[in-house]
């Protein structure tokens, strides 16, 4: 695990106020957000779709993706089939599309340690056929674990 | 975003049932795990400690981490200090320390769409300093944006 350095040692002079995980969570804290940023990754646009794919009620839905446009994560729009009646298509904005490689890490835990079998979806980079993993990387490229890390006060 | 392949094109013809994502969140869904998961990562180890840091209450924290224990996610031991009434510390499994990645990828969001100043908090590769990111890398080793991915079906 990270090690704390600076202002943030010893840890019992400091508290996580401002805590930008917290923040995160605070937008994106239900089971079903998270569901349906899934499928917002997956393409999926239609109302009706992301409720019976992410597997929720049409009002859990409604009111889900009501609070993801309201935070800024997906838009909403009014599209219309010949012969038909409006619908609503939302699609992921960039901030919605930046949470995708925390989905990633969440499925990459649950493949491994919720699974008997690694999971039924992998990721695999297009040019190259190989699989993709989130990864921990300093900025000058090393591979760094938990345990590598320090834990810097940034103000 | 990821383009889906093979079985899973259409998005119509499948759906995601046993989601390593949905077995995540089933399994960490609440604010308070997160944030106690947060405090564990820091090197909290004290009931009193967890509930105070993560700023939760002492009923909240105690079921929560009941129920982290019960999921694998951490472990509970007594401890004893001189004079002292014996007390419960809590530490990360293998299993709960692999959800680090995942939440420092949500800190990540949070630090830049959720804060002016990119958060307070930062992580640096102790061997060079430079600061550390979440990446999606392939085993190749190829930085791979969600637009560079193919989504495969596993099974």
């Amino acid at each position: 695990m990270p090690r704390l350095t600076g202002a943030l040692e010893p840890r019992g002079s400091w508290q996580a106020t401002g805590c930008s995980l917290a923040r995160a969570i605070d937008v994106v804290s239900t089971r079903s957000a998270f569901l349906l940023l899934r499928e917002a990754c997956y393409g999926t646009t239609r109302f009706d779709d992301f409720a019976a794919r992410a597997g929720i009620s049409e009002p859990v839905a409604a009111a889900r993706l009501r609070e993801l446009v309201e935070a800024g994560l997906m838009t909403r729009e009014e599209y219309r089939e010949p012969g038909q009646r409006a619908r609503l298509a939302y699609r992921l904005t960039e901030k919605g599309a930046g949470l995708f490689p925390a989905l990633v890490a969440l499925m990459e835990w649950g493949d491994q340690w919720l699974t008997e079998d690694g999971g039924p979806i992998g990721f695999r980079h297009r040019d190259c056929g190989e699989p993709v993993q989130v990864e921990l990387r300093c900025a000058a490229g090393h591979h760094a674990g938990p345990g590598d890390l320090d834990v810097v006060h940034r103000r």
